[in-house]
């Protein structure tokens, strides 16, 4: 059928010679425009119904030491397709994966080029729309090098932006809200806290970018399967509203070596007059190559707790010693002698293996076991750690017995210090070392500038990188979460061992910093999230710190970090306060031990960005269902319907929320636990204090609860 | 002893405060002067007898961002001592090695930057200098950036210098002879042949640096342990003679990252009235730390044939099909058409197998036996080649139970294109495949760009590669011949599994370019051949070529090419020419059957750089001498005595010579064998012919031979 139609358009294209194209959405809703301008530039436009989504904007790729594509094109043909299918991720947010779209592939030709072709092909889904560039072998065309893209779009007006500074190395800045013209990410939220930065300039922006405009359409630009080509930025012209692309440079000055055949990530674009539909979109997930591992038995989407946060609220540290200067290898660790802070220690790992092992969960993360923590970091040093030489108070061996013992897997520590030619070089060791001793995930991290010196943690070089570890780990059936890489692009389809990144400002900031504000989470999920599941580390509940003498404090109520768990979508959830404190609060800490990592189902209930998100999940193959509610700085009531419940059957509802004084900054460690009989009649309205938020899970009713527990009144 | 010297020589330091010092050789011949100039800038001073050698040069470090060590230095102390003692390497050119010198190491102190010091160590041996910078451990110092080394070199007049341009990328040129003011690296010969090239400037050479002086005075510039450290090139001040360091940078421009306590590569000088003391000294290998491997036994100095030459001379190709785009994995290798011109199948290998094994070669090097070859060089492309996938006419399996079967190693070859970021990426598979297929050797290569992109050939980068590479060889039991990497400093005593180097201007050239002229073999062993052994790739028997249509020919007569196995030190000799080729001259071949490749001695008995070289050796405990001599375009006469051989004992000479009408170009591949007895009273005179050399091999007379054979008399 599909080749059929295919050739008949071929035949139809052929018969007329077409200057322009216009394809719709299946659902009618979505229209694309292509079409070249006079000077014989490849131009789309973008539609929502009545609305522009963007404007005629050019496409185009200038070559280094080679004619350009970008003008003198004539359309040799084009080809349109429809797809409806679906698949099944191994996990995911939803059972099974809708890939409904009509495809235009638009071949041009440079007639003054010996008729040079570039394929550029479109897919236009209900909810976005994809395209890349197609690089086709061809006669004295081989060997390539991008020296810049020139993709377009343009957007209709001076929209409202969620943005963080365009920057090659690091994308964990707090979102700063404001029109396009309006943008300066010098003077981007948290700019100065960054070390190891590389700001492109005062209007350059990160993707996932979000956009809502003044008619509340929604839009998100972002990129799909970025393989072998570097991170897209986005640079923002104040005066039109254009935005254009901007590859990340490598220690040369190019942008991308490649050789054809070849095709370029997708260019995607989300829009919808829902905010919602931002957050379900699957178009990324779709436009990303199928798994390519056979065997997926050994990945699990898990929970963990870990050796972490002591260090970032400084009562432990990842050093094992009081000395400022360590040569790998030079140093004979039994003679030196100990602080007496060090954090991960065989005893203090021992306890978390006990504390993870009763209350249900998977892994002990153990940060610092290795040798070089010492001066790891701001020294652009090549050699600083060798994954495989524990700290003399870290019995590896003891450790792993004890581990399986428990039931429990301790997850490995891979800091790379931004040495990343030290991290490949003693890769196939640490893999084998990981393999010995039984670790089969590991938490992997980025942390300063890369070597080989010159290259930028988005560049071409380390997204390779990024894809290369994880294959390896996928051959050798080792799970992936990795800290300060480029930002995701859906690529957890391909390699679902990839299981989760950090790539954005994780809760970590607010430990020592000026910390993440209340609406950074119901940002979060409308940008890096779009891109893949994030490693957010919630579960904070001591709020309240002190740190190095300064008073510093988690940005929500105890509740909305509990919340987090359904809003901040991620297979690898850990919960990350110190163990103490979860056994002094063991009635909330109920909640991360029953909430899933695995679903069949989401729906998004609630959700603006900036503003407030509610989300309900079903738990994988279960009749579980789990809620998350937040807001921003902003209290406000949340209300919703549980009509998603199956008909005719009584849940139990425990509703995690905040107290009535509770208030992120003046009261955030108060909360309210309570149970309620519900059915799918049933509407919920929840009291969320300012930065805070609700968490509840829905478990059916046992004979005994439909006996003791109360129906849900609303008020109560 | 030397404790109690130290002290001593530490207290009267602190008596009397010193602002020079002259240091003496054992042998009180050469003459180290150290002192401080007006500005507290250190200097030295090297004599030979009344002959100054290097008049009053400056020493200094520039760093990043930091206050320089090179001005304001006060003398906080001195120490000398004197070290007298004999090592045996694991092979070599002498079974024993006289590590005897003066030493004199000065801690110098910067009273402006609260008392920051820096020391100079200085060893004076009888013929040489060794000097280097050692970066102290001390406060608020220790990560630190060389942005410049200002060692200088200021020699006395005009001398005559053999040099090759500077260059960051290669050093496959052939040599210039001039005056140091009419140095021109531009316009140096076989410039415009190298492909990748980094040429530095016009007034810019490489080490190791031959010069002579107009009173007859040989002097050798180099380094000795190239490590953690760029590789040093020399920038000529033509007006007033002066040499100083010029460092290769990093891809961001910086030369070099350390951490303290730390030490730069040693500065060598070596000096002698006497040509042929350059050629025996030890000086860069008495620099070099002892060796690192435990257990030796497996590394073994051997000959080796193979697949090669042919590709050179384009008999074969490396390539196995005629396509121009190849990326790996992509292809089906077996419904490939070849071009029917690949030089590594299973059969040629086989042949080559029989050959070796008849005639008591220990290796076979095979080129082009795994994918990629198509389209490898030039493309700057990071993925060529994996190193573990054959083509499908090379049948590693049944090859390997073949070579077993007839006693002879296969030799592995990894050409790594430059991609050096992929090299490492495939390392630790590419050895894994090794020790499972019983290879034991491999021959690198670093044709063309170095990737990580910025990077080059003799950068930090690189050279903490190339002894990653040596090293982790050596915990596999691999042996190592690198070919297009830095030029060696005798790292080869610290790992004796790297056997040799390339990193000159090799045979090759000879096959399709200008070639080597006739003098070069008669300059390398003053140049390239003082940091290590060299992969020279000599015994080419076919000496008139035609290669691609073009007539091409070797540029020196088939007895030299003989010779050349004795003048060319290297533990690893190659065969190079085709077996046929050797078939064809079976009585010649003998020579290469016979000649060693370890030795217990060595007599340098003619010397003159650019001009000749005879050298006598004899071979690892035996009672057998083979020497070499080799003219440059000049015919001539070489006369000297055998009285390095025992007492009242008398010996068969075989002495391949040139045939009294040879000629390098006119009739290079005439020659003549004869066999005589001689003695230790024996004077042997040879007609060498232009461009000619001579071959001879000195066994112990058999009572048949004492019959049969006559006595050598001059003139026959």
């Amino acid at each position: 059928m599909l080749n059929l139609h295919l050739n008949q358009t071929l035949l139809f294209c052929f018969q007329n010679l077409v200057f322009g194209q216009k394809i719709e959405s299946p659902n009618k809703k979505l229209s694309l425009t292509f079409a070249m301008n006079a000077d014989g530039e490849p131009t789309y436009r973008l539609n929502l119904g009545e609305k522009t989504v963007i404007r005629e904007s050019r496409l185009g790729i200038e070559l280094k030491d080679k004619p350009a594509f970008t003008k003198g094109f004539s359309i040799f043909k084009t080809d349109t397709i429809t797809v409806n299918q679906t698949w099944k991720p191994i996990w995911g947010e939803v059972k099974e994966i809708r890939n409904n779209y009509k495809e235009l592939a638009v071949t041009l030709q440079q007639n003054s080029l010996s008729d040079r072709k570039l394929l550029i092909r479109f897919r236009l889904f209900d909810d976005g729309l994809g395209f890349r560039y197609e690089f086709l072998e061809q006669k004295d065309f081989q060997y390539f090098i991008i020296s810049d893209e020139k993709t377009e779009f343009n957007l209709t007006a001076d929209h409202k932006t969620f943005w963080i500074p365009g920057d090659y190395d690091t994308n964990e800045y707090a979102y700063s809200t404001s029109k396009l013209s309006e943008i300066d990410a010098l003077k981007g939220k948290s700019v100065q806290e960054i070390g190891t930065k590389s700001v492109i300039g005062a209007n350059f922006v990160q993707t996932p970018l979000m956009l809502k405009t003044d008619e509340n359409l929604y839009i998100n630009i972002h990129e799909a399967a970025l393989v072998n080509y570097p991170a897209m930025h986005l640079k923002v012209n104040q005066q039109n509203f254009s935005l254009s692309s901007q590859l990340t440079p490598d220690a040369v000055g190019n942008k991308a070596f490649l050789q054809a055949p070849c095709k370029s990530p997708w260019r995607t674009i989300l829009a919808s007059n829902k905010a919602a539909d931002i957050l379900t979109s699957k178009v990324i997930l779709n436009l990303n190559e199928p798994s390519k591992i056979k065997d997926e038995s050994w990945i699990k989407p898990q929970k963990m707790v870990g050796i972490w946060w002591d260090m970032h609220v400084n009562t432990a540290t990842w050093n094992y010693a009081d000395i400022n200067n360590v040569q790998l290898g030079s140093i004979d660790w039994k003679a030196v002698k100990p602080s007496g802070k060090h954090g991960a220690t065989t005893e203090r790992t021992m306890k978390y293996i006990d504390f993870a092992s009763k209350h249900g969960i998977d892994g002990v993360l153990v940060e610092g076991w290795n040798v070089g923590w010492e001066d790891w970091a701001g020294n652009w040093k090549e050699e600083v750690f060798d994954f495989v030489t524990p700290y003399p108070d870290f019995d590896v061996e003891k450790l792993q017995k004890y581990a399986a013992s428990k039931n429990v897997k301790i997850v490995m520590h891979h800091e790379t210090s931004g040495s990343v030619t030290n991290y490949e070089r003693r890769m196939d060791e640490a893999f084998r070392f990981m393999k010995k001793y039984g670790y089969d995930a590991v938490k992997t991290g980025y942390v300063g500038r890369i070597i080989p010196r010159g290259e930028f943690h988005d560049g071409q070089w380390m997204v390779n990188h990024y894809v290369h570890v994880a294959n390896k780990m996928a051959q050798n059936q080792i799970m992936l979460d990795a800290h300060e890489p480029v930002r995701p692009t859906g690529l957890h389809r391909t390699y679902p061992n990839w299981l989760a990144c950090e790539a954005a400002r994780g809760n970590e900031f607010n430990a020592w910093s000026s910390g993440n504000p209340p609406e950074h989470e119901t940002i979060l999920p409308f940008t890096r999230l779009v891109g893949g599941p994030m490693d957010y580390t919630p579960g904070i509940f001591q709020i309240k710190l002190d740190v190095y003498g300064k008073k510093e404090q988690v940005h929500t109520t105890l509740a909305k970090q509990l919340a987090l768990y359904v809003t901040m979508y991620s297979p690898l959830q850990m919960a990350a306060d110190l163990f103490e404190n979860y056994e002094k609060k063991l009635d909330a800490f109920q909640f991360i031990k029953d909430v899933a990592v695995d679903w069949d189902d989401t729906k998004i209930l609630e959700a603006e960005p900036g503003d407030y998100i509610t989300i309900a999940r079903q738990a994988k193959s279960k009749d579980e269902w789990y809620i998350g509610a937040i807001t921003d700085e902003n209290a406000r009531i949340s209300e919703f319907s549980l009509n998603f419940l199956k008909e005719n059957a009584k849940y139990v509802a425990t509703i995690y929320a905040d107290a009535p004084d509770s208030h992120w900054e003046k009261n955030p460690m108060t909360y309210q636990i309570q149970s309620f009989l519900v059915d799918n009649k049933t509407a919920l309205k929840l009291n969320l204090a300012s930065s805070g938020g609700a968490a509840i899970s829905i478990k059916p009713a046992t004979a005994d609860q439909l006996k003791t527990l109360k129906a849900y009144k609303k008020g109560k």
